[in-house]
């Protein structure tokens, strides 16, 4: 039993992009800096930052203090948290924890990543720590290429062809390209996707989410009444509130698993979350989900209970999820066009989903949502976490 | 206003080492399987692990989840918390926090380290990124050779020689050989320090805690009902409460500090934990200090508030500290003797000072204390954590 309610009272983004001229704590401040600005000047006094690959591609650790203190924090509890491509939403987890708990009132919950500090193929190795070491990367396995038996299998058990998982990417540059923040932003066609180069059969590079540099931060506070001050202060009339968080994790070898084609750590934490927000998968009205490959997105509609197991595929085509449906799923693009910025990507989705509950979403917006959720892994579902905000008047 | 008492009810460690043979996994899930026998076989819901450079020297990242499923507990809320050498000290407060905010009942922090992995050199390359990448490390600094300037500046301010700081390894090495947990079991004479090879000057060999692998846990539980059960079911009669915990950082870049001869971060975090455990540090008896090197050991000792600035030193050469005084300090031999397994560190501070209250620790015993201290610090006291804990009959 949780004691005291938390609010979203604050976001702050930067446009995702290959960064090359600018460090990480340079995109972590900005990001600092709109989200305290958003709030009303009202000052963290803890931050969690979920990261993956600073202490390779940067060569850095003490990264919670570096953030803190590039962002004018300095002395503030800091740490970072790394669940690898899951590191923001295992972040939100343990600093909603921070504030629930009654150790501190106000937390930052940020996320960072530098991916081009240096050349893509340190990147796309940094990456690959995501896999398991010893069963699996030592042997020559890519991350992409794991997410490519995933999706050979289940085009196989539930009959699709490569063509049909190409009206995901399809879908998410359209929306991608009227959100500022996007990485990607520009819409491509059906022929563009199905004749893009082969990275690993049967996804191809449209079938991926981008390699980008970017930064987010979102604000906690315990207790309705500084959640209404705040939201008074700036000028709002609605409250963002967590109603629920689930995490969940699984083996990191994907040969040790149940089931290649079902996210168990996603359904069990999607499970805790509609528990703990006392509601089900038919009352959300948006969603941002984790669509690092085609694939993924499509699974992930499945898991988290909005789609049977193999129609996701199907629905999607004939329309299901978009804009105008419930639930409107990826309005900001996605992995896919948003971009995926590692470990500050399931911090974008929360500040995403808030920004929708406000109805201040700089991109394409949703219908008058109530209930949002946000939806972040880490390896290939080896973690995941569910966050649900509510709007609340 | 934290609603509900967490008290520590198991834990388990590993003999620090260099265990060449042994991987961090089945190091940490020896700790793990100690830890839930040590607690009557209650098993965790949730785990924080603290470790700095398993994504450098293992090359492994997701090692919340990787140490989870290896300890026979896949699928439960886990994350990696990093803070340098302060890992340990951090992933407990979160951890706490996970237990306190009410999201899950029992909750393991673990710490775990593998410097052993790759050779020495990248192992002494791993621990400078625990300074800042940009501002210092650029420059050529190491991580022994900031410390040794603190030593040169604290030697020239207070008159003391590095022959008087040769005395705290002198007291843990005896300590350190009757821990059977320790990495260095063995006595050494003054004459041995003093002589041994400099390794950054004014700092000898024997003035810096030894390279070692290992892993502890500890297993945190909400509410005195809970706790009482499972001591009844272990045979004690007695609880360990946490009564008291407090985080803070400081700039990672020595030069943006305030004052180099005190650990701002140390001094915060102490005053936040004895304000929550309504204690002052006169009532400490029992305390685990973060001596990285003979230095830091002094310097903390100022700033837990058990001497004034520049005295500790001469209060050390008096006897001062030692078995039998109040408070006894670093009766497992310190990171000096008992070892500095880097993120697990802090996990084994608080494992011993849970002993020390229960009266069953393996080395040398305090004399029944009541109250005990665990203090863990990242980087130069970039991160500092202050736990208190405290028997309940």
């Amino acid at each position: 039993m949780v004691h005291e309610k938390v609010y979203v009272v604050g976001v702050g983004l930067t446009k995702i992009d290959r960064w090359y001229t600018k460090s990480a704590r340079e995109l972590f401040a900005e990001a600092m800096t709109k989200a305290i600005d958003d709030a009303g000047g009202i000052k963290p006094k803890a931050l969690v930052v979920g990261n993956m690959t600073s202490s390779v591609l940067m060569e850095q650790d003490s990264l919670g203090a570096l953030m803190a203190d590039y962002s004018g924090l300095r002395g503030i509890p800091a740490f970072k948290v790394e669940a690898a491509c899951g590191s923001g939403g295992a972040a939100f987890y343990a600093g909603y924890s921070l504030v629930a708990s009654g150790l501190v009132d106000i937390v930052a919950v940020g996320g960072v990543e530098k991916l081009t500090e240096k050349l893509t193929a340190h990147a796309t190795q940094a990456l690959a720590q995501a896999a398991d070491a010893e069963y699996e990367v030592f042997y020559g396995a890519s991350f992409t290429g794991l997410n490519a038996l995933v999706a050979r299998l289940y085009m196989s058990r539930f009959n699709y062809t490569s063509e049909d998982l190409a009206y995901w990417p399809l879908r998410m540059h359209e929306y991608g390209a009227s959100n500022p923040y996007a990485q990607l932003r520009r819409k491509v066609t059906l022929e563009q996707i199905i004749k893009s180069p082969i990275v690993a059969d049967p996804l191809r590079l449209f079938d991926c989410s981008p390699l980008g540099d970017g930064a987010a931060v979102v604000l906690l506070v315990r207790g309705e009444e500084l959640a209404r001050k705040i939201a008074r202060e700036t000028g709002r009339d609605v409250l963002v509130q967590v109603a629920g968080v689930g995490m969940a994790t699984d083996s990191v070898d994907l040969g040790s698993r149940r089931d290649l084609l079902t996210m168990d750590s996603t359904v069990v934490a999607a499970k805790k979350a509609y528990t703990m927000a006392r509601i089900e998968s038919k009352d959300v009205d948006v969603v941002e989900l984790h669509d690092a490959f085609s694939i993924t997105g499509f699974i992930s509609l499945e898991d988290l209970g909005f789609a049977e197991k193999g129609s996701s595929v199907k629905l999607w085509k004939e329309g299901r999820f978009a804009k105008g449906d419930k639930p409107e799923v990826n309005l900001s693009g996605g992995l896919k066009a948003r971009g995926h910025p590692v470990g500050a990507t399931g911090v974008y989705q929360i500040a995403e989903i808030t920004m929708q509950l406000r109805g201040d979403f700089p991109g394409l917006k949703a219908s008058d949502p109530e209930i949002g959720l946000a939806h972040n892994i880490g390896g290939i579902a080896t973690f995941s976490t569910v966050v649900i905000l509510k709007r609340k008047t």
